[in-house]
Order: structure tokens, then sequence, then C-alpha cells
């Protein structure tokens, strides 16, 4: 049962504004069961989105198009529907004096120009008849098109409310597609597959797919099929094999994020943790920040971008930023040891490095990080070398440095720096 | 001169990714002084990526195609590009040798499905022969295509050094399009148009865009024509009176971040700053330091997320908490006070707010903010109450603290709080 979706507008096909309506409507039909063969992203031109309209018309039983449904010039879609599904345009009398009405409770002044919402191709149904969004479907051939506005709230709430709905009124999927989702650091995209092949030949109905997000992986395990707990229980199967295969470097499965599940371990084990970021810049303090709550666990950071600001915030000596210098096993030792002690966190985590592009030498080349984890009277630390630009030094710094967290909670070895 | 895009990713089209590569693409291919047809995006499926591309071939001159080049099972393209535009896979030695010896020089691990990224169809020619990105290009017909990877930095970095240059050596565009653009802070995007409203008039070659980009909106502002010079000279007067009606709002002009137009003012000034964040929890440390020399004028941050690190970090007052709250006109001064001190900077720049979605109160619910500069011996503070979520009220938060220090050194006043 196929479906698509139709994205109108110049702003999408000009690199000026990204779409969330495709993606957003794609997740809909998805979890109603359905498929989506295709998103066609057109401007506010009468050739090309005539031509999808009829494309979709032909192949698609459900079709969803977004935007130029607005008041001014450039919004053509009705007209444009009309003239290609062949259902010319008319006043629909009803929804002018909805519109007025609308527009007098809500205090915005009467525009002429609000005339053009009425006029819908011959046969439309109004989506909504006491809302405010407008939007209308039709029926053609063995085709149903809805018509949503381009406005990402509007275009949500029509499609949330009223057309799944109505999707699921006139089709019901036989084969409803479940999924699940490992989240993965430490290992690239090929070497998952690697160390994953084979495992397809016992689980013959799961399909894989591996996205890589940088500096993650995510693995999503689907099953499509009739019996709901059938599927629930196959998917886990799937879930604990991976586990079992991939171990430590599945750190979430859902959508969890790194920092959320740092924060739920340090909450269950009731753990403190403190910061010394100097390459990150406060990067993991932010992240850890993201989470809600994280005041239980996060007690404070130091943010030592000066040599001297390791010296009097962490008590670095000064005889060891000289010696080995700012980048340093030495200085990360002493920074992790430093925060924990005046933070008086059960945790103090460090990390200092070269995020470039310049500051780099022969022996320590730019993307070159220590890593420093101070807890119960003993200090871990690590070399690593990160690629990339210093954004990515920095993202892949503050994910290793959290990883550190995660992995000694759990009682996993970290991930081998060099 | 018509050219489209196709994306190709099951993740796309279920609503699993955002799409970042059509928008990303289009933009590029406007700029040349091309025209994007249409944006489509298809699974990995042979039967509807095929027709996306036979349907492009007849009709568009250039073609970007990108995802799907992986080594993993799910990476199609190669093959069915092959088989729609007949022309049989073939092994690229010169191309298997590269990918062999990139893999060994990053020091990444050899997989057999690496192999697959140097099987290609006959006649593609490898975009770029010495680098790590995969990506080829292929004649048919009338048509150009190039295929490119899905990763987002991969495929930029090919299609601006590589992809562009070629379009451009193959035609040139007669009327070209030169855009500028503003970035605003502190204005809507209906407020700007209003400002702005009437500006039409004097400058009517002009294209005025507004893309609101949170926090922050984008104002382009563009002309198409053959005289370079002249539409050079045009855009700077459309420019300057842009300029001349927003006034401090607009804060950079190209695509500068806001740290980066702040860090170019402190350096120039020869001013250093330090920072005490609460509430943001090291974002604003973050992006500061996102800009290569910035240990030039940052000098520390204290990420004080508990009382008793704004104590022992800074100074505050354990009076001053009690009475008036850690979120508060006082603190945050004592804060802002208290860091510039300890770090012997120029200026010190502290926010504490209720970022939620706990932690909201009558008196001050959530998205309740207070901002603090100290510089040469004055105090200056205000409270700010931001919408949205969590992770928006950091963001706000963080901009608009950023926006004070460049407000400060400008001579502007600060966006007047509550």
């Amino acid at each position: 049962m196929l479906t698509e979706i139709i994205i109108i507008g110049d702003e999408l096909i000009s690199g000026k504004t990204r779409d969330l309506n495709g993606w957003y409507a794609s997740g809909c039909l998805i979890s109603c069961g359905l498929e989506v063969n295709e998103i066609t992203t057109v401007g506010d031109n009468c050739d090309t989105l005539s031509a999808a309209l009829r494309t979709a018309v032909k192949r698609s039983r459900f079709v969803i198009v977004t935007g130029g449904l607005g008041p001014t010039d450039d919004d053509l879609t009705a007209e444009i529907a009309a003239k290609t599904l062949d259902r010319p345009l008319y006043l629909d009398q009803g929804l002018f004096d909805h519109i007025k009405d609308c527009t007098e409770r809500s205090g915005l002044t009467w525009s002429p120009n609000l005339v053009k919402l009425a006029w819908l191709p011959r046969g439309a149904k109004v989506l909504d008849p006491q809302g405010y969004a407008c939007g209308f479907s039709i029926s053609k051939r063995d085709s149903q098109l809805y018509f949503l506005p381009g406005v990402p709230e509007q275009m949500r709430q029509l499609l949330d409310r009223v057309v799944v709905p109505d999707i699921l009124r006139r089709y019901r999927p036989p084969l409803v597609p479940r999924h699940r989702i490992l989240k993965v650091f430490g290992l690239g995209e090929s070497q998952i597959a690697d160390i994953l092949s084979g495992l397809s030949d016992d689980l013959k109905r799961v399909m894989f797919g591996f996205y890589p997000s940088f500096p993650e992986t995510r693995i999503t395990i689907t099953i499509r099929g009739e019996d709901l707990a059938e599927i629930e229980e196959e998917l886990t199967r799937a879930e604990d094999k991976i586990q079992g295969l991939l171990g430590p470097y599945v750190f979430a499965s859902g959508d969890k994020t790194l920092e959320a599940v740092v924060g739920e371990l340090l909450t269950a084990r009731n753990v403190t943790l403190s910061l010394a970021e100097s390459c990150t810049g406060g990067l993991i303090g932010h992240r850890l920040t993201s989470i809600s709550g994280s005041s239980v666990y996060f007690e404070r950071g130091a943010v030592v971008y000066s040599d001297r600001s390791k010296v009097e915030m962490l008590g670095v000596q000064q005889h060891t930023l000289d010696t080995y210098g700012a980048v340093s096993d030495q200085t990360v030792r002493e920074m992790a040891e430093g925060i924990r002690r005046s933070a008086r966190t059960d945790m103090g985590l460090a990390v200092t490095g070269i995020a470039g592009p310049s500051g780099g030498s022969e022996t320590k080349p730019v993307g070159t990080v220590f890593i420093g984890l101070s807890v119960r009277g003993r200090v871990f630390s690590s070399q690593y070398r990160f690629p990339g630009d210093r954004q990515s030094v920095k993202v892949a710094t503050a994910e290793m440095a959290l990883d550190w967290v995660r992995r000694y909670l759990h009682g996993h070895p970290f991930i081998p720096g060099i």
C-alpha cells in the first residue's frame, strides 16, 4: 500500500529553509504501518507541482501534500490541484464565513486576501471545519489526497488529529512494522556490519539499518508482521543478540542520549561528578546539564582555558605544566584529581587537548587529547587522537569523556587510547 | 537549465532522520545561478530509485544524487545506477588501492566490506581521487549525474570542492544572482518585515528573504543581473539601508557567528573575558571556544551548578543565596564580580536561571534568567524571560549573554529585559 508526500515551497528548493514536514509526515505514515514511497519537494510552480500530483495519483493510495495554502500570491496549491485533478475551484461559503469569524474572534484585521482561503477544488472536504488551520482532502481515482498548510505546527496538528485517523479508517495495515534502536559509540559502521554479519541468517525477518550520526552510530532493528506479541519477542531476541556481540559499545537502547544514560547511572549509584574542561570549553557541562535533574549529580565544572586557571582553579603544579605541557598525561591527571578534591565529589573528570586548527606539533598533532578520571583514590588516564576539524575534535572528546563515566560505572574497560 | 536532487536513504522516508543534504545541495546550485526543479527523497529501494533516476536523466541537465554509497548491504546506489543507466559495474583497481591505503594510514581496521566502495558503474569518474570520501560522476544523454555520499560533512566537501566547480565549467549561467546575508538577534521575523516595509520601493531589483533560525533571524538580500560591479554596489546600498533601519539588532554580515563577532571585538580591543555559568552549564564557554584563537581573550569559566560552587568558586555570599535565591539579580551580580576578580580579566559575564521543566515558581517561572556583566568597576544586570523548553532557554540565554558583550564593546544599549 503505497503512500507519498509532496512538499511545496520555493524556500525549500533554494536552500533557504530546511524542510521539517516531510520528515514528520513520513514518521506518521510509517507508524500507521504504511510505507512511504517517495518524498517530492517542489517549488510554488505550476508545471512541476502538476507533474508531481499526476504521478502521485497514478501510483499511491494516500498522498500528503503540504504548503502553498496561504493567502498570498505565491500560494498556488488549490489552483494547481483544481486544474491538475480536473476539479474547478468554487467559493465555499461555509468556509468563508468560518474564516471571517475566526479572524474577528482572534482580533486580527480582515484582509481581502483571506477570501482566497475559501476557494476550494470541487469535491474537496474541509479537514477541520471548526479549526483555524486550513486544509482539505480530495479523492481521485484510487487515491486519497490530503492538502495541508506548510506551517509546521498547523500541518502537524491536522495530520495527527484528522488525517491519520482518516487514513486508518480507510485502510487497516496487515503487517505492522515495529522497530528498536540501539546506539553505539566507538565502532564505525563497517566494523559494526562486520561483527553483525551472519546474524541475519538466524533472524530472517529482521531488517537492520546502520546510521552514522557523528560521533555515534544508530542501529535500527525492524520487523514487519501480524502478531504484535510475536514481533516484540523477536525484536527483544535480536536486540539481545546484538548487545551480546557488541557488548559495551552499545550505550543506549531507544533514543536516549549518552548524557541521559550517564545521568541515570550517576543518580542510581548516588555518585556525584565534577568537570575540568580545557579543549572542550564547556561542552561536556552543557551536555550533562541538558538533562533535567542533573543538579543531583553534577556539582560544578571548571573551564580551564589558560595555564593560570589550571593552577588556580585545580591546583595543577606549575612545574607539571612547564615540564610536560598543558596537553599531557601528567596535567590531565592533576586536573581530574584537582577538580574532584576542590568540588568534593565522588568523581572528577578532566579533558585537555589540541582542537586545532593551530597549536599542533610533531609529537602532539591536532586532535591529540588526554582524558583523566579521578575516583575513589585512583586516577585513570589515556591519550587519544581524534580526526577532523576543531568542532569534531571537541565533540569526539566530550563523547569519549562521557563514555568513560558510563563504562566506569558499568565496570567495563574504557575504549583504548593510543 | 534544470537541475534536480535525489536523496537516498530509508531513514529519510521513515521519519528517523531529517535530511540536510537536499537543503544544502539546493542552496549550492542556486548560488551557482542554476534553478532546482525538484528534490526527490527515496528509500534504498531499486524500483523507486530507478524511476527517479530515469525521470531525472530525461529532464535535468545536472543531477545531484546523495546516499547509499557506503560499505554495508543496504548501500545500493552504485548497483542501481549501473542497472538503470546501463553501465555494468567494474572493480576500479586504482580506487581500491587508494581506499586500502587510506584505511591503513588512518589506523582503521581493514574490512572486506570496504571492497564494495571500489565497484563503480562503467564510465564513472571518481570525484576526488586523492580524498577520503567516495563519490563519482557519470554522463548519460544530456545529463551529468553526480553521486555523493550521504554523510553530510563528506557530501558538502565534495559538493563545494569538486561538483560546483565542475558544473560551472560545463555551464555559464547568464544572470548571476548575488546575495548578502545579515544576521539579526532580538527582533522577530514579522517585526523585521514591518520595519523594512516600504524599503522595496527604493530597491526594485532587490529580493528580501527572512529566515528564522532560532534564536537568530537571517535576512538574505538577493539581486540577479549581468553587471557584477553594479550588482555589488546595489547590494552594498541595500545592506547599508537595512543596517540603518535595524541598527544594533544586526550583529553580523555574512555567515559569521555571534561568538566569532564577539571574539574579533575582544581581540581588537585587547579585552579579556571570564564566565560564570549556571543554567547554561557550559554552553557559553563551548560557543566562545569554538573560535580558533579564543585563548587570547577567554581566560576561564566556572560552571557553578550548585549553590556551594557559587560560594566557593566565585565568592557569592551565602547570605545572598539564602535571602534572594540562586536565581536573582543580587546573585548574578556577585557571580559576575566574583569571576572577574578571581580570573583577573577585564570582563566577567554571568548567567543564572531556571531552564526547566521543573524548578519554576509563581514569581520566577521556568525561563526566568538573570544576566550580569562586570567590567571596569561597574556591574550591569537584567532579568529576562525566555519561552520554550530546557534547550531553548539555554540557547536563548547563551545568545543574549554573548550579545551583551558585543553591545557593550560597541557602546550599544543591551536588549531590554523585563
